[in-house]
Protein backbone atom coordinates (compact mmCIF):
# COMPACT_ATOMS: atom_id res chain seq x y z
CA UNK A 1 0.00 0.00 0.00
CA UNK A 2 1.29 3.59 -0.48
CA UNK A 3 1.98 5.77 2.36
CA UNK A 4 -0.37 8.20 3.30
CA UNK A 5 0.64 11.64 4.20
CA UNK A 6 -0.42 13.19 7.81
CA UNK A 7 -1.73 15.75 6.55
CA UNK A 8 -4.42 13.36 4.18
CA UNK A 9 -4.90 11.15 7.28
CA UNK A 10 -5.92 13.99 9.27
CA UNK A 11 -8.94 14.40 7.10
CA UNK A 12 -9.94 10.43 6.70
CA UNK A 13 -12.05 10.90 9.70
CA UNK A 14 -13.69 13.88 7.94
CA UNK A 15 -14.67 12.15 4.98
CA UNK A 16 -15.57 9.17 6.68
CA UNK A 17 -18.17 10.92 8.34
CA UNK A 18 -19.42 12.41 5.44
CA UNK A 19 -19.64 8.83 3.67
CA UNK A 20 -21.30 7.07 6.60
CA UNK A 21 -24.26 9.57 6.71
CA UNK A 22 -24.57 8.97 2.28
CA UNK A 23 -23.92 5.38 3.05
CA UNK A 24 -27.17 5.64 5.83
CA UNK A 25 -29.26 7.25 2.89
CA UNK A 26 -28.48 4.86 0.69
CA UNK A 27 -26.56 6.59 -1.68
CA UNK A 28 -24.39 4.77 -3.94
CA UNK A 29 -21.90 7.50 -5.44
CA UNK A 30 -20.51 10.90 -4.53
CA UNK A 31 -18.66 13.28 -6.53
CA UNK A 32 -15.83 15.34 -5.29
CA UNK A 33 -17.71 18.25 -5.65
CA UNK A 34 -20.41 17.37 -3.26
CA UNK A 35 -18.17 15.38 -1.06
CA UNK A 36 -16.24 19.43 -1.29
CA UNK A 37 -19.45 20.96 -0.14
CA UNK A 38 -20.29 18.61 2.76
CA UNK A 39 -16.69 18.73 4.18
CA UNK A 40 -15.68 22.19 3.52
CA UNK A 41 -12.65 21.03 1.80
CA UNK A 42 -11.75 22.20 -1.36
CA UNK A 43 -12.33 19.27 -4.05
CA UNK A 44 -9.53 19.37 -6.17
CA UNK A 45 -7.74 18.63 -2.75
CA UNK A 46 -10.12 15.73 -2.15
CA UNK A 47 -9.20 14.16 -5.89
CA UNK A 48 -5.59 14.31 -4.74
CA UNK A 49 -6.25 12.76 -1.23
CA UNK A 50 -8.17 10.23 -2.23
CA UNK A 51 -5.59 8.78 -5.28
CA UNK A 52 -3.34 8.24 -2.40
CA UNK A 53 -4.85 5.01 -0.83
CA UNK A 54 -6.70 3.81 -4.55
CA UNK A 55 -8.71 5.77 -6.73
CA UNK A 56 -12.41 4.59 -6.25
CA UNK A 57 -13.63 7.52 -8.42
CA UNK A 58 -15.79 6.41 -11.61
CA UNK A 59 -15.33 9.59 -14.16
CA UNK A 60 -18.37 11.01 -14.54
CA UNK A 61 -19.98 9.62 -12.04
CA UNK A 62 -18.41 9.80 -8.96
CA UNK A 63 -16.69 8.14 -6.21
CA UNK A 64 -18.81 4.03 -4.53
CA UNK A 65 -19.48 5.18 -1.20
CA UNK A 66 -19.34 1.16 -0.10
CA UNK A 67 -15.69 0.47 -0.78
CA UNK A 68 -14.21 4.19 0.05
CA UNK A 69 -16.06 3.63 3.00
CA UNK A 70 -14.46 -0.07 3.88
CA UNK A 71 -11.04 0.87 2.63
CA UNK A 72 -11.23 4.28 5.00
CA UNK A 73 -12.12 2.39 8.15
CA UNK A 74 -9.54 -0.35 7.25
CA UNK A 75 -6.71 2.08 7.01
CA UNK A 76 -7.82 4.15 10.35
CA UNK A 77 -8.14 0.84 12.12
CA UNK A 78 -11.95 1.41 12.86
CA UNK A 79 -13.28 -1.77 10.93
CA UNK A 80 -12.36 -3.13 14.32
CA UNK A 81 -13.99 -3.03 17.56
CA UNK A 82 -12.52 -1.11 20.57
CA UNK A 83 -13.13 -1.31 24.10
CA UNK A 84 -13.38 2.71 25.37
CA UNK A 85 -14.19 3.68 28.87
CA UNK A 86 -16.45 7.11 30.25
CA UNK A 87 -15.72 8.96 33.34
CA UNK A 88 -18.29 11.46 33.89
CA UNK A 89 -22.17 10.62 33.82
CA UNK A 90 -23.28 14.43 34.23
CA UNK A 91 -24.36 16.57 31.00
CA UNK A 92 -21.21 15.99 28.98
CA UNK A 93 -20.41 12.24 29.79
CA UNK A 94 -24.17 11.75 29.00
CA UNK A 95 -24.14 14.02 25.46
CA UNK A 96 -21.00 11.61 24.65
CA UNK A 97 -22.34 8.24 25.70
CA UNK A 98 -25.87 8.98 23.51
CA UNK A 99 -23.35 10.13 20.00
CA UNK A 100 -23.80 8.04 17.25
CA UNK A 101 -19.58 9.04 16.67
CA UNK A 102 -18.30 6.98 18.83
CA UNK A 103 -20.37 4.21 18.08
CA UNK A 104 -20.26 4.80 14.46
CA UNK A 105 -16.38 4.43 14.62
CA UNK A 106 -16.29 1.27 16.39
CA UNK A 107 -15.61 2.30 20.06
CA UNK A 108 -17.75 0.41 22.28
CA UNK A 109 -18.24 1.97 26.05
CA UNK A 110 -17.34 -0.75 27.92
CA UNK A 111 -18.28 0.86 31.10
CA UNK A 112 -18.68 4.32 32.65
CA UNK A 113 -17.39 5.65 35.96
CA UNK A 114 -18.89 8.11 38.04
CA UNK A 115 -18.60 9.46 42.03
CA UNK A 116 -22.33 10.07 42.55
CA UNK A 117 -23.71 7.25 44.84
CA UNK A 118 -27.12 8.06 43.03
CA UNK A 119 -25.51 7.51 39.50
CA UNK A 120 -23.58 4.22 40.37
CA UNK A 121 -25.08 1.22 39.47
CA UNK A 122 -28.12 2.79 37.18
CA UNK A 123 -27.65 2.28 33.44
CA UNK A 124 -26.79 5.33 31.06
CA UNK A 125 -27.21 4.54 27.36
CA UNK A 126 -27.38 1.04 28.20
CA UNK A 127 -23.85 0.91 29.92
CA UNK A 128 -23.43 0.67 33.16
CA UNK A 129 -21.87 3.17 35.85
CA UNK A 130 -19.88 1.70 38.16
CA UNK A 131 -18.25 3.65 41.01
CA UNK A 132 -15.06 5.58 40.15
CA UNK A 133 -12.75 3.89 42.70
CA UNK A 134 -13.38 0.39 41.17
CA UNK A 135 -11.60 2.47 38.08
CA UNK A 136 -8.21 0.96 38.21
CA UNK A 137 -9.43 -2.69 38.77
CA UNK A 138 -12.59 -2.56 35.82
CA UNK A 139 -9.45 -0.89 33.66
CA UNK A 140 -6.75 -3.51 34.37
CA UNK A 141 -8.92 -6.60 34.14
CA UNK A 142 -11.20 -5.28 31.05
CA UNK A 143 -7.29 -4.11 29.18
CA UNK A 144 -8.68 -0.93 28.22
CA UNK A 145 -6.15 1.06 26.13
CA UNK A 146 -8.93 4.18 25.60
CA UNK A 147 -10.87 6.49 28.01
CA UNK A 148 -12.57 9.71 27.82
CA UNK A 149 -13.00 12.17 30.58
CA UNK A 150 -16.03 14.50 30.76
CA UNK A 151 -15.89 14.96 34.79
CA UNK A 152 -15.85 18.64 35.81
CA UNK A 153 -12.60 20.73 35.13
CA UNK A 154 -11.35 20.63 38.97
CA UNK A 155 -11.31 16.60 38.97
CA UNK A 156 -10.12 16.42 35.73
CA UNK A 157 -6.00 16.13 36.65
CA UNK A 158 -6.66 13.53 39.41
CA UNK A 159 -9.22 11.19 37.21
CA UNK A 160 -6.10 11.40 34.27
CA UNK A 161 -3.64 10.00 37.27
CA UNK A 162 -5.80 7.39 38.26
CA UNK A 163 -6.27 6.01 34.47
CA UNK A 164 -2.91 6.91 33.53
CA UNK A 165 -1.71 4.27 36.61
CA UNK A 166 -5.02 1.63 35.50
CA UNK A 167 -2.89 1.28 32.31
CA UNK A 168 -4.72 3.66 29.94
CA UNK A 169 -2.60 4.88 26.62
CA UNK A 170 -4.76 6.93 25.08
CA UNK A 171 -6.87 9.84 26.98
CA UNK A 172 -9.92 12.39 25.41
CA UNK A 173 -10.14 14.91 27.37
CA UNK A 174 -13.95 16.86 26.96
CA UNK A 175 -12.72 18.78 30.11
CA UNK A 176 -12.21 22.94 30.18
CA UNK A 177 -9.19 22.05 31.86
CA UNK A 178 -5.87 20.86 30.16
CA UNK A 179 -4.44 17.73 31.26
CA UNK A 180 -1.02 16.41 30.83
CA UNK A 181 -0.09 12.78 31.63
CA UNK A 182 3.84 10.87 30.96
CA UNK A 183 5.63 10.47 28.38
CA UNK A 184 4.25 7.11 26.63
CA UNK A 185 0.30 8.42 27.71
CA UNK A 186 -1.68 10.21 24.31
CA UNK A 187 -3.77 12.84 25.55
CA UNK A 188 -6.01 15.03 23.34
CA UNK A 189 -7.42 18.22 24.91
CA UNK A 190 -10.60 19.31 22.61
CA UNK A 191 -11.35 22.45 22.47
CA UNK A 192 -15.21 23.22 21.98
CA UNK A 193 -14.60 26.62 20.36
CA UNK A 194 -11.14 26.12 18.79
CA UNK A 195 -12.61 27.04 14.92
CA UNK A 196 -15.01 29.37 16.33
CA UNK A 197 -11.73 30.97 17.24
CA UNK A 198 -9.93 30.17 14.12
CA UNK A 199 -13.40 31.35 11.83
CA UNK A 200 -13.16 34.66 13.74
CA UNK A 201 -10.00 36.02 12.95
CA UNK A 202 -10.49 35.07 9.06
CA UNK A 203 -13.94 36.99 9.56
CA UNK A 204 -12.45 39.97 10.98
CA UNK A 205 -8.51 40.02 9.80
CA UNK A 206 -8.29 38.52 6.32
CA UNK A 207 -5.46 40.65 5.48
CA UNK A 208 -2.66 39.09 7.83
CA UNK A 209 -3.15 34.98 7.01
CA UNK A 210 -1.37 34.00 4.23
CA UNK A 211 -1.58 30.16 2.99
CA UNK A 212 1.29 27.89 3.81
CA UNK B 1 2.74 42.85 11.43
CA UNK B 2 4.36 39.77 9.97
CA UNK B 3 1.87 37.85 8.13
CA UNK B 4 0.86 34.34 10.29
CA UNK B 5 1.16 31.26 7.97
CA UNK B 6 -2.49 28.76 8.52
CA UNK B 7 -0.45 26.31 9.77
CA UNK B 8 0.36 28.76 12.72
CA UNK B 9 -2.96 30.28 13.22
CA UNK B 10 -4.54 26.64 13.53
CA UNK B 11 -2.31 26.24 16.58
CA UNK B 12 -2.99 29.73 18.12
CA UNK B 13 -6.31 28.36 19.61
CA UNK B 14 -4.14 25.47 21.60
CA UNK B 15 -1.10 28.01 22.44
CA UNK B 16 -3.74 30.37 24.56
CA UNK B 17 -5.96 27.81 26.18
CA UNK B 18 -2.66 26.47 27.85
CA UNK B 19 -1.40 29.93 28.14
CA UNK B 20 -5.09 30.68 29.99
CA UNK B 21 -4.72 27.63 32.04
CA UNK B 22 -0.94 28.78 33.64
CA UNK B 23 -2.36 32.47 33.64
CA UNK B 24 -5.49 31.50 36.10
CA UNK B 25 -2.82 29.21 38.18
CA UNK B 26 -0.39 32.70 38.90
CA UNK B 27 2.10 31.67 36.21
CA UNK B 28 4.04 34.51 34.75
CA UNK B 29 6.93 32.56 32.57
CA UNK B 30 6.45 29.31 30.82
CA UNK B 31 9.41 27.44 28.76
CA UNK B 32 8.30 26.38 25.15
CA UNK B 33 9.48 22.51 26.61
CA UNK B 34 6.41 23.20 29.36
CA UNK B 35 4.32 24.45 26.43
CA UNK B 36 5.23 21.45 24.62
CA UNK B 37 4.38 18.91 27.77
CA UNK B 38 1.07 21.06 27.58
CA UNK B 39 0.40 21.18 23.94
CA UNK B 40 1.70 18.32 22.62
CA UNK B 41 3.04 19.64 19.93
CA UNK B 42 7.43 19.90 19.83
CA UNK B 43 9.01 22.82 21.87
CA UNK B 44 11.25 24.21 18.38
CA UNK B 45 7.76 24.23 16.83
CA UNK B 46 6.29 26.33 19.25
CA UNK B 47 9.27 28.49 19.30
CA UNK B 48 9.23 28.59 15.29
CA UNK B 49 5.77 29.50 15.53
CA UNK B 50 5.94 31.94 18.77
CA UNK B 51 8.34 34.05 16.60
CA UNK B 52 6.20 34.40 13.47
CA UNK B 53 4.33 37.31 15.67
CA UNK B 54 6.61 38.44 17.87
CA UNK B 55 8.90 37.27 20.28
CA UNK B 56 7.91 36.99 24.27
CA UNK B 57 10.60 34.57 25.13
CA UNK B 58 13.57 35.63 27.17
CA UNK B 59 16.66 33.26 27.72
CA UNK B 60 16.74 30.94 30.29
CA UNK B 61 13.18 32.64 31.66
CA UNK B 62 10.73 31.40 28.92
CA UNK B 63 8.07 33.43 27.60
CA UNK B 64 5.82 35.97 29.40
CA UNK B 65 2.37 34.66 30.06
CA UNK B 66 0.26 37.66 29.95
CA UNK B 67 1.79 39.74 27.16
CA UNK B 68 1.40 36.60 25.05
CA UNK B 69 -2.32 36.09 25.92
CA UNK B 70 -3.34 39.50 25.24
CA UNK B 71 -1.62 39.49 21.80
CA UNK B 72 -2.46 36.11 20.62
CA UNK B 73 -6.21 37.37 21.47
CA UNK B 74 -5.88 40.03 19.71
CA UNK B 75 -4.97 38.41 16.70
CA UNK B 76 -7.41 35.86 16.82
CA UNK B 77 -9.97 38.76 17.84
CA UNK B 78 -11.12 37.01 20.91
CA UNK B 79 -10.25 40.00 22.99
CA UNK B 80 -13.66 41.60 21.84
CA UNK B 81 -16.88 39.74 23.26
CA UNK B 82 -19.05 38.09 20.32
CA UNK B 83 -22.40 37.39 20.86
CA UNK B 84 -23.53 33.39 20.19
CA UNK B 85 -26.75 31.60 20.24
CA UNK B 86 -26.88 28.43 21.22
CA UNK B 87 -29.53 25.44 19.79
CA UNK B 88 -30.88 22.72 22.28
CA UNK B 89 -31.26 23.04 25.60
CA UNK B 90 -30.44 19.16 26.34
CA UNK B 91 -27.80 17.50 27.71
CA UNK B 92 -25.50 18.47 24.81
CA UNK B 93 -26.21 22.07 24.96
CA UNK B 94 -26.26 21.88 28.96
CA UNK B 95 -22.63 20.87 29.04
CA UNK B 96 -21.67 23.24 26.28
CA UNK B 97 -23.74 27.01 27.95
CA UNK B 98 -21.65 25.24 31.08
CA UNK B 99 -18.33 24.93 29.48
CA UNK B 100 -15.72 28.00 30.93
CA UNK B 101 -14.26 27.62 26.87
CA UNK B 102 -16.81 29.73 25.60
CA UNK B 103 -16.53 32.55 27.46
CA UNK B 104 -13.03 32.39 28.34
CA UNK B 105 -12.59 33.71 24.24
CA UNK B 106 -15.01 36.06 24.58
CA UNK B 107 -18.23 34.21 23.15
CA UNK B 108 -21.35 35.25 25.01
CA UNK B 109 -24.11 33.15 24.96
CA UNK B 110 -26.96 35.42 24.59
CA UNK B 111 -29.79 33.10 23.79
CA UNK B 112 -30.43 29.33 24.03
CA UNK B 113 -33.33 28.11 22.22
CA UNK B 114 -35.24 24.59 22.70
CA UNK B 115 -38.67 23.51 21.55
CA UNK B 116 -39.87 22.09 24.85
CA UNK B 117 -42.28 24.02 25.99
CA UNK B 118 -41.27 22.83 29.48
CA UNK B 119 -38.06 24.22 29.03
CA UNK B 120 -39.18 27.44 27.41
CA UNK B 121 -38.77 30.29 29.86
CA UNK B 122 -36.15 28.64 32.25
CA UNK B 123 -32.61 29.58 33.01
CA UNK B 124 -29.50 27.29 31.79
CA UNK B 125 -25.89 28.74 32.94
CA UNK B 126 -27.48 32.55 33.49
CA UNK B 127 -29.30 32.51 30.13
CA UNK B 128 -33.25 32.50 29.30
CA UNK B 129 -34.59 29.75 27.16
CA UNK B 130 -36.22 30.59 24.48
CA UNK B 131 -38.86 29.32 21.66
CA UNK B 132 -37.26 28.19 18.74
CA UNK B 133 -40.17 29.72 17.14
CA UNK B 134 -38.66 33.21 17.86
CA UNK B 135 -35.15 32.36 16.92
CA UNK B 136 -35.38 34.09 13.35
CA UNK B 137 -36.53 37.63 14.90
CA UNK B 138 -34.02 37.17 17.86
CA UNK B 139 -31.42 36.39 15.51
CA UNK B 140 -32.29 39.39 13.28
CA UNK B 141 -32.81 41.74 16.52
CA UNK B 142 -29.94 40.79 17.86
CA UNK B 143 -27.61 40.54 14.66
CA UNK B 144 -25.94 37.28 16.41
CA UNK B 145 -23.73 36.26 13.41
CA UNK B 146 -22.89 32.91 15.64
CA UNK B 147 -24.57 29.95 16.27
CA UNK B 148 -24.14 26.40 17.85
CA UNK B 149 -26.23 23.31 17.22
CA UNK B 150 -26.73 20.98 19.92
CA UNK B 151 -30.44 19.61 18.99
CA UNK B 152 -31.15 15.39 18.43
CA UNK B 153 -29.19 14.83 14.74
CA UNK B 154 -32.53 14.46 12.99
CA UNK B 155 -33.17 18.46 13.06
CA UNK B 156 -29.75 19.26 12.55
CA UNK B 157 -30.56 20.65 8.94
CA UNK B 158 -33.67 21.66 9.80
CA UNK B 159 -32.62 24.57 12.77
CA UNK B 160 -29.17 24.93 10.42
CA UNK B 161 -32.10 26.06 7.65
CA UNK B 162 -33.67 28.44 9.91
CA UNK B 163 -30.49 30.10 11.51
CA UNK B 164 -29.18 30.66 7.47
CA UNK B 165 -32.79 32.29 7.24
CA UNK B 166 -32.21 34.90 10.14
CA UNK B 167 -28.50 35.54 9.05
CA UNK B 168 -26.27 33.71 10.97
CA UNK B 169 -22.81 33.55 8.72
CA UNK B 170 -20.88 30.93 11.05
CA UNK B 171 -22.45 27.53 12.57
CA UNK B 172 -20.83 25.05 14.54
CA UNK B 173 -22.26 21.89 14.68
CA UNK B 174 -22.39 19.48 17.27
CA UNK B 175 -25.01 17.00 16.38
CA UNK B 176 -23.55 13.45 14.75
CA UNK B 177 -25.10 14.67 11.08
CA UNK B 178 -23.16 16.81 9.02
CA UNK B 179 -25.03 20.01 7.83
CA UNK B 180 -24.87 21.62 4.92
CA UNK B 181 -25.23 25.83 4.10
CA UNK B 182 -25.25 27.88 1.53
CA UNK B 183 -22.63 29.38 0.13
CA UNK B 184 -21.12 32.56 2.48
CA UNK B 185 -22.17 30.35 5.83
CA UNK B 186 -19.04 28.65 7.55
CA UNK B 187 -20.04 25.05 8.76
CA UNK B 188 -18.15 23.30 11.28
CA UNK B 189 -18.85 19.55 11.61
CA UNK B 190 -17.67 19.03 14.38
CA UNK B 191 -16.90 15.18 15.32
CA UNK B 192 -15.96 14.08 18.90
CA UNK B 193 -14.00 11.07 18.19
CA UNK B 194 -11.74 12.71 14.87
CA UNK B 195 -9.04 12.50 17.56
CA UNK B 196 -9.30 8.83 18.88
CA UNK B 197 -9.35 7.83 14.93
CA UNK B 198 -6.20 9.24 14.29
CA UNK B 199 -4.21 8.23 17.29
CA UNK B 200 -6.25 4.33 16.51
CA UNK B 201 -4.67 4.11 13.66
CA UNK B 202 -0.89 5.78 15.15
CA UNK B 203 -1.12 2.96 17.43
CA UNK B 204 -1.86 0.36 15.08
CA UNK B 205 -0.33 1.22 12.12
CA UNK B 206 2.97 3.33 12.78
CA UNK B 207 4.61 1.78 9.41
CA UNK B 208 2.45 3.22 6.71
CA UNK B 209 2.37 6.95 7.79
CA UNK B 210 4.59 9.49 6.73
CA UNK B 211 5.34 13.05 7.99
CA UNK B 212 4.49 15.20 5.55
Amino acid sequence: MKKIPEGVFGRLPVYLNCLLQLQNEGVKTVSSNRLGLWTGVNPAAIRRDLICFGNYGIKGVGYAVGPMVSEIQRILGSDRPHKIVLVGAGNLGSAIAHHSGLKNHGFHITTIFDSDPDKVGTMLADVEIVDIDKAGEVIREESVDFAIIAVPPAYAQAVTDRLVEAGVSVILNYTSMMIRAPEGVQVHNTDPVKELLVTLHTLSAKDNLVPT
